[in-house]
């Protein structure tokens, strides 16, 4: 029923790419929803999956388009024309539209527009591009039904009958004045109770609640949630019917808010995405670990101020809450990445060793940077060298370990059908904190011995 | 256009209770949406909430029912007769009278269900409660529109006029044989767009998702997702159409999933709520304080292990660890808690000093008992009475303060317009962190000095 990518499929595609076999592919791809077949672009080559897209139906192509994940769909559509990125966005609503083009360099944006036949919807799209993808203006579509409140039910149904044909889903049928103003709504099922002659005015609902175009994209999904909304209207501050906003796109709000908190939760700084290049999700994850680390360092401080009372300890001892903060951090940052990248798997045995190297890769620059920046550190302070190489060596080792942990410890409790969002709490930082003072311990045995 | 929740409008409320001002009250509640008044009830007496219903519209009333919070409606409902609660279910969905009466203690399910008389509903819902609450026939409706392959338009349109008394919302029209085997859709768009002499056969779409009862809520959730379905069919194992699942139902499925997600990252091993009593949120909390002090107490033997290298330390040292884990544990729980309660806030001004004393209290408890195991242990492996009662006490002030910096912060951060997540990361560990090692080192000082 639903689809499910195996690797099979994918040998059997690709294949089929190489060797041209075009109605295999066009049959296979025919078969599918547009969704499914967006997860497997994602697994294709460029070339691979433009040579598959140009295949099939230009409607079905700009549906499939539209369901891309955006870092994907931005580098996939380089390879295209503005004339046959125009082609596909004739079919795809405003909304998704005006995100697919704000993807666009500026000027690739405006040969699109201009190119497209469909007048309303490249002025749809210029509306658009002035709101802030955050707020109710980016999430609208401008495709949606409305009736005059003078109309008759007949008339209505008319009108429905004409406009329908640029609505892609009808939920509700919006109830304006000559102004077009927002007065109510009219929902389907009454409009096939009532008379054919009765007017609009007499059946519509004026209890409707809508959204001002500048409303925070939060607040949209918290009232629509509250009130078991599938759509809601936008309005100006007039009360103009501007657009409307679907719960599919509220739930993605919803699921993006979400995984926003769980990254905040570990400590990651802006919004990241799996596949991101090595770079972004180092520069994501650094700004807390070097707060992580000069905390730890204050707090080794701060236990020196205690030496006398504790008489006799080698400094060492100080490091210990840098030690065992930092691995917890390390810790939990990839744990939490794993974990979300585990609940949005649709093919969990793909490229599992790309992912895996990749976390290895991002742990060795951040363990490279916080164990040099506190190299320096002790050094300007005047700490004595042995000890600066030993915290800096253990640190080091405790950024890698604890990443690794921190990775394979979710993927182990999902095959064994744990929730894998176990392995980003408590249990690892307590681990991680035996782990890191392991490390600690033995290189300083070992290095305090031989230097 | 939302309602918001002020202290002066309950205020109000309350005076127009104690005075019985039934106009009053019907004209402000008259005012709201169902949603809005449920927030209200949760904020009042049972007796005064009771009142207010039961001077409100039966359909109101049930729809207002439909939307308390569940533990809330449990002890709600105590006070309503099987007679008076029957009414309310005639009003309410099937998949909701459901959980409504799920809640209920056997005896009076029985008798609601025996008084209902709407017999199409009484056997809707005998046929829900053998769901399991966290599958999909558990989540699903038994109102729906359906149609037969044989017919044409027309007859579509009368039956439909027949059948929409039942359904509260429209999504779509499902396609059965005779059998009422499930075979597809037909979308209100194309019924209007068609000749209403063509016969359903021929408009249908066959391109049908559906899922079996048995399906797991998260698998559903992640179908609904990535289709963009507002609402999905069920069906048995024959592929026989048993009922819909809407998508306001599957917002809530991944709400409470993200939920469950944070509670897990920070260590709450059930699902509570911040309703629940001080009990139950000890409980929830305790596990993983328990497993991270017993890794703190094994990190303390561990560096006691190097005693030799690490020569003339005072023992209190190989404490470090656990104070920093605890005090990090402690914070992160309790901010998580607060962060999630933001979230979910309607009235944030409300009950505050009510939920800090309460978070006080979960403190308290916890503090004991962390502190006191701790004592037992160290007892029990021989350590040094002094140093056993230097680590117990600052462990429990740990407790205390990490859980009034992990109550305060986020409310803190909110209030200045920062997202209070932040607080559950490495932030707030870091200064749990330097916290703990003062109160610490403090203590020993103290005692130290004086015993």
């Amino acid at each position: 029923m639903e689809f499910e990518l195996t690797e099979d499929f994918l040998e059997q595609l690709k294949n089929a790419v190489v060797s041209r076999k075009i109605l295999y592919i066009q049959d296979q791809m025919n078969e599918l929803l547009a969704p499914d077949i967006s997860i497997i672009l994602h697994e294709l080559d460029m070339h691979e999956a433009k040579y598959i897209l140009q295949l099939l139906d230009k409607e079905f192509s700009a549906e499939i388009i539209r369901e891309l994940d955006e870092d994907f769909r931005k580098k996939f559509l380089k390879d295209f024309s503005s004339e046959e990125i125009a082609d596909y966005i004739e079919f795809i609503d405003s909304d998704d539209a005006v995100d697919i083009l704000n993807e666009q360099p500026v000027r690739i944006r405006e040969e699109v527009i201009d190119l497209l036949e469909d007048e309303t919807k490249a002025n749809h799209i210029k509306d658009l591009l002035h709101y802030d993808e955050d707020c109710a203006g980016g999430l609208m579509a401008k495709e949606l039904l409305k009736t005059n409140l003078n109309w008759t039910i007949d008339q209505c149904i008319e009108e429905i009958r004409r406009q329908t044909k640029n609505v892609e889903k009808i939920y509700s049928i919006y109830v304006v004045d000559n102004q077009d103003k927002l007065l109510g709504r009219v929902s389907l099922k009454k409009m096939l109770l009532a008379d054919d002659n009765a007017l609009i005015a007499d059946v519509y609902d004026s209890d409707i609640i809508s959204v001002e175009s500048y409303r925070d994209a939060k607040e949209v999904a918290e009232i629509m949630k509250r009130y078991d909304l599938v759509s809601i209207p936008v309005v100006n501050v007039h009360g103009k019917l501007l657009g409307r906003i679907t719960i599919d796109d509220i739930v993605d709000v919803i699921t993006e808010q979400a995984e926003l908190d769980i990254q905040m939760m570990a400590g990651i700084s802006n919004p990241i995405e799996e596949d991101d290049d090595i770079w972004t999700l180092s520069k994501a994850r650094l700004p807390w670990l070097l707060i992580g680390m000069l905390g730890g360092i204050l707090g080794a401080k701060f236990i020196g101020l205690f030496e006398a009372d504790i008489a006799l300890i080698p400094a060492m001892a100080f490091f210990i809450p840098l030690i065992t903060a930092t691995g917890g951090n390390v810790g939990i940052q990839s744990s939490s990445v794993i974990v979300q990248t585990l609940a949005k798997e649709t093919s969990p045995t793909l490229l599992t060793f790309d992912r895996f190297f990749k976390g290895l890769l991002v742990a060795l620059i951040n363990g490279i940077v916080i164990s040099g920046v506190v190299f320096l550190i002790n050094f300007l302070i005047g700490e004595a060298t042995t000890l600066s190489i030993v915290v800096s060596t253990a640190l080091f080792c405790v950024v890698m370990l604890s990443s690794l942990m921190g990775t394979i410890t979710p993927i182990l409790l999902s095959r064994f059908g744990v929730n894998p969002a176990l392995a980003s709490g408590p249990f690892i930082t307590t681990a991680n904190d035996l782990l890191g003072l392991g490390i600690y311990f033995s290189v300083a045995h070992l290095l305090y011995s031989n230097l």
